[in-house]
Formats: structure tokens, C-alpha cells, sequence
């Protein structure tokens, strides 16, 4: 292979074969991938979960992480929330000319290595090359396809006394990412960027009343609770005291003037549980690697119709509207 | 909504729910989109294909069609001709910041038009914003997914005396995208971009000898034949004068110093037929509207191992290589 990637590489002619046999199919064995075929010939169920997400994250390595293994995490994770076993991805990539190969083989092998933590196969993909300028070193589109095994999750079902739970600290992702734009504190602040699946199947096998599961990225913690209740008669109110920041994420948020609960997180979840569930659901949480500092953050209530708002340390209250504006661009 | 895509219609928040809810939901109108959660939940079957694509195309509208109405007929053809029936599309946006929002509109519309013609659904997306100057106004991904309904197409079950048979015209679609950018002969050749999944579903149903099926996008009809046979035993011997090519295509290629064997195409389907199958094939073909123009142009022999040779109107003997360098980068 040469040492950058040319627009040949996305010719769908020999360099592209070449980057194929030579990386890829390497890197992802399995026999579905391996028909080479347009397309992968997978096994199936009644009813499947399925979603996709194009990764645009810039840098693309970062404290904790890189583009790769965000793009595997993403969308087993929005697979995994919607009450599926996430099992096989596609792999798309849309790579600037003049990219390093070894940044490429990097980025690749984590890829390989996420999916393998994960569970999951890269069964089919595509490759393209745009000139100079046109792109920014790598973007990287997956969609995920899961089996379907825990049906009815949906903010639908929320209802007041409901309990929010988070599975860790908050805002880590977008500090991390933002930081290492910086060049500040760098390597202080990872990522949290994880597959999650594990942890969905655990709270959703043990039977609790759970109502819905959401993995809160661009928009953060606020955001993602507002989808929950907005158009509704609930609110959730937050208690800012119980809500899980490391101090040096919370620090850098005060020196770049950002609100850890808008960060994108791309390794936790939320949860709304019904309040008998809520101690068992959280002790699940703890007991898994990426839900040790899970806590109850807040209660579903019904004072103001649609709203989220944080109960503060001092006594006051703070509406939280979703995100207005581009707070991080190009997060994940 | 404002005029241009700005960041913030990529930020997760308010402008991104105003894109979801004011463009794209309307569009795209169906019950698995209108969860509205991270994935989508839909009916599934035992066996599945699954298939994804970039399209990176420029310009992003052309003669005969655009980046939208492209991106769901290539991966829908891509699930087509692996036998599977389209049925579920994610679709996901990387916009550059300053896109003008009526394109986008435009692209929308076509790709909500493509999908109904296609009888295809856009279950599930994900829109991505990046800088002026990482991008280049927009690219889409999408992936298929459909319920396997042929079992067995793949290129191990070629035989010496099968027939291949291509469906219509070449190298149309490159001709007219390449026209497009260089400003000459503009409009007066259309791409071919169509979905082909009623084409195949025909050709499948029938029962006949089908060996394999292909859409020849990127590196065109030579270079997926020679995907076909290499590393095999087998060579294919095409008849130049039997291979359909349009006059004003054969004219624009000279000019452009382009072989339209190599040109993509985005609207043509390859088949590889037992001998006895070839005449009713053929008739099928011509019986659908993308079929019309459907020729036997070669055989699969075994005098030149993992070869794609040219029998030239003048007598002569010409090997086709598989594409090597990028001849039309940014063609899909």
C-alpha cells in the first residue's frame, strides 16, 4: 500500500480492491463480509432494530478514543436503547485525499477491536475518496442492525414519580473532545466512549419497569430529557447536587464556558424507571464496568407541562431547554 | 428555516429538531420514522441483506438525476441483486455549513420520491454539519436492509458456456456526470440512475438458471466482470459490437478520452445466466421498463483464467483489466 490514500482508492478499481483485501477484510473476518458481494446475507428475526449515524468527530483521535471506535459505539449503543441485540454494522467511509494510511489502519483497528468488545460484525461497507479540501481526513458512517428482544420502550411511557437514573458521570465525551481541540489540559479528560450493549441487556433482562433507554450524545443529559417530556403534561426535575461530574470536567467546563449537562457523553445512558425499580435498576447499573457511578439524578413531576429543570445547590431552579445553537460542532 | 445550513442544524438541538420536524419527517412520513428515537423498530424475516453506501457525487444535481435520487437507488440495487427485497433505508447527511437550504429541500423531495417509486421506507437517519471547506455542500450515506427472498446468487456458481447479459445501455451515468462537470454537451445525456429492484424481482421470479446478478457502478461493466472471474478458472469473452452503447455516450467518451466499459453506471444490472436461460432472461428484461435495451454481450469460457477479453469488431482480441487509478473520481 503507498503511504497516503489517493482519489484511486476510491475508484472501485484496483486500489480499492487493493485497500480492501489488503485492511479490511483482514481486519473484520467474518463469513458474511466475505461473500464481497453489494451487499451481506445475514440471518434475521421477527423484528429488527435499526440505525445509523455518520461520525464526523474532529480530532480524530482524542484522549480516550478515536473516530472508529465512537462510530462502533454510537450505533450499538442506538441499537442497544431501542431494545435490540445489536449484531451486525455497516461501514462506510468517505476519506479525504492525502490521508495518512498508518492514521487509516489505526483508525481500523479500532474499529476491529470495539466491534469485537461489542459483539457485533462489520458484515458489509463501502469506501469513497474526495479531493483535498473537501473533506477533513475521515468520516465515518455505521448503521447498525439488532434483533429485537425487549419491545415497547418508548418516552411514551413515562409517568409521573418515574425516576432518572444516569449510568455515570456526566459531559466526559464532549470535554474530552473539546480539550484536545485546545490543545488545554490535554490527555487530563477521556472520553467515555463505550459499547453499552452489556448494560442495556442488563437492566432489560431483569424484568424491572423500565420505560425507555436513551444514550444522551450531541445535545447532552438536557437535551436528550427534553425529547422525553416536551409536547407532554411532565416535567423532570433534576436535582443538581446528585448529578455525577468529575471535578476536572467540571473544571474545564468553567474555563471553556460550556454546561457539562449539554456535553455530548458517547459511553452512558439514561433511564426512566418506574420508582419501585429504581433501586434495583441502579444497583444493575453499578455492577456493570459502565455503570459504576450510576445514581438517581431526578423524578418524573407534573409542575411545568414539557419542562426540564435542575433543582440547584442553592435552593433556586433552573429551567434546562434543549440545546440552542451549536455548543461543540463536530463532537461525534 | 433560514436560507443556508448553518452548524447549528448539526449541534442535536432546537435547529436539528426543526430540520427532523419540518423537512425531513413530512417527507418521509411513516410509522417505524415517527418513533423517533435513536433506531427504528420494524418487522423483520429469517434471513436478511444488508448493504451500505457513501455518495459523494459532484456535481450533486445532473442530468437525469441528483445526489438524492442516486443514494437510494444504489444501495437499493445493492440489496436488489443480492436477492434480497429492498425494503428499509437509513439515510444519514453530512452537510457542509452554507448549503443553501432550497437544495437541500430539493434533494429531499427526490430522495422521498425515489424511495415511493422504489417502494422503499426511510426508517431512520442521522445529519451531520460540518465547516466550510470540509465538505463539499453534502454527502449522504444510506443502508438497506431487505428480506432475503433468493437464496444462492454469487459468482462460485458461474459455468463455461453461461451467458451474460447486461440490461440496457453503458456508461451513461459517468458520461453524464463527467459532461455535467466539464460544462460540454450539457444535458444531452441523462444519467441512467434508476431502481432496479422490480427489474431483478422480475428476473428472479422466473425461475431460470441465475447465476449471479450486479449493479456495474464504480469501474463499470469491465471492472465488475472482472470481479466475476478472477481468481478462477473461468474467462468471459464479450462481442464489442453486441455491447449497448448509446451514440451521443460513445461521442462523449472519445472527447472525454473515457471507455464507457469503465464508465458507472446507476441504472444497469449485470446478469450471468445458464446458456438454456439466456433467450428468456433477455425477454424478461426487455418486458421492464429499466430493460428495455437488454443484450447478450458475452460468454464465460475458460481459454484466458480469470480474464475479461474483448472480441473487437475489427477481429482483434482485447483484455479488459479491472479499473486501475481513478478514472471519474467523485462519480457516485
Amino acid at each position: 500500500m503507498d503511504e497516503i490514500i489517493t482519489l484511486d482508492y476510491g475508484s472501485g478499481g484496483k486500489k480499492t480492491s487493493r485497500l480492501i483485501e489488503d485492511m479490511l477484510l483482514p481486519a473484520f473476518d467474518n463469513p458474511a463480509l466475505s461473500q464481497l458481494g453489494d451487499g451481506a446475507v445475514v440471518d434475521g428475526g421477527a423484528r429488527l432494530v435499526f440505525s445509523t449515524d455518520s461520525f464526523v468527530v474532529d480530532p480524530i483521535f482524542f484522549p480516550g478514543g478515536d473516530i472508529g471506535k465512537l462510530s462502533v459505539c454510537g450505533t450499538v449503543n442506538d441499537v442497544s436503547v431501542c431494545g435490540g441485540e445489536a449484531k451486525y454494522l455497516s461501514l462506510s467511509f468517505i476519506i479525504e485525499e492525502g490521508m495518512k494510511v498508518s492514521d487509516l489502519e489505526r483508525i481500523v483497528a479500532s474499529i476491529a477491536k470495539t466491534c469485537q468488545k461489542a459483539g457485533v460484525s462489520v458484515v458489509t461497507g463501502d469506501t469513497k475518496v474526495v479531493e483535498r479540501g473537501r473533506g477533513d481526513k475521515i468520516y465515518i458512517n455505521t448503521a447498525g442492525v439488532g434483533i429485537l428482544r425487549y419491545e415497547g420502550l418508548s418516552p411514551a411511557n413515562i409517568k409521573p414519580g418515574d425516576k432518572v437514573i444516569v449510568s455515570g458521570t456526566v459531559g466526559d465525551h464532549g470535554t474530552a473532545v473539546m480539550l484536545s481541540r485546545s490543545g488545554m489540559m490535554e490527555g487530563e479528560i477521556l472520553s467515555d466512549c463505550a459499547p453499552l450493549n452489556g448494560l442495556c441487556e442488563d437492566i432489560l433482562s431483569s424484568g424491572e419497569a423500565v420505560r425507555v433507554l436513551r444514550d444522551p450524545t450531541r445535545g447532552g443529559v438536557a437535551t436528550t430529557l427534553n425529547e422525553f417530556v416536551e409536547g407532554t403534561k411532565l416535567s423532570i426535575a433534576l436535582s443538581e447536587e446528585l448529578v455525577p461530574v468529575k471535578d476536572n470536567v467540571r473544571a474545564a467546563c468553567d474555563m471553556l464556558g460550556l454546561d457539562p449537562m449539554y456535553c455530548a457523553n458517547e459511553g452512558k445512558l439514561l433511564a426512566v424507571v418506574g420508582e419501585e425499580s429504581a433501586q434495583r435498576v441502579l444497583e444493575i447499573m453499578q455492577a456493570n464496568e459502565y455503570g459504576r457511578d450510576a445514581a438517581v439524578i431526578g423524578t418524573v413531576t407534573e409542575d411545568y407541562a414539557g419542562k426540564v429543570y435542575m433543582n440547584t445547590a442553592f435552593g433556586g431552579k433552573r429551567i434546562l431547554q434543549k440545546l440552542t445553537g451549536a455548543q461543540l460542532p463536530r463532537i461525534c
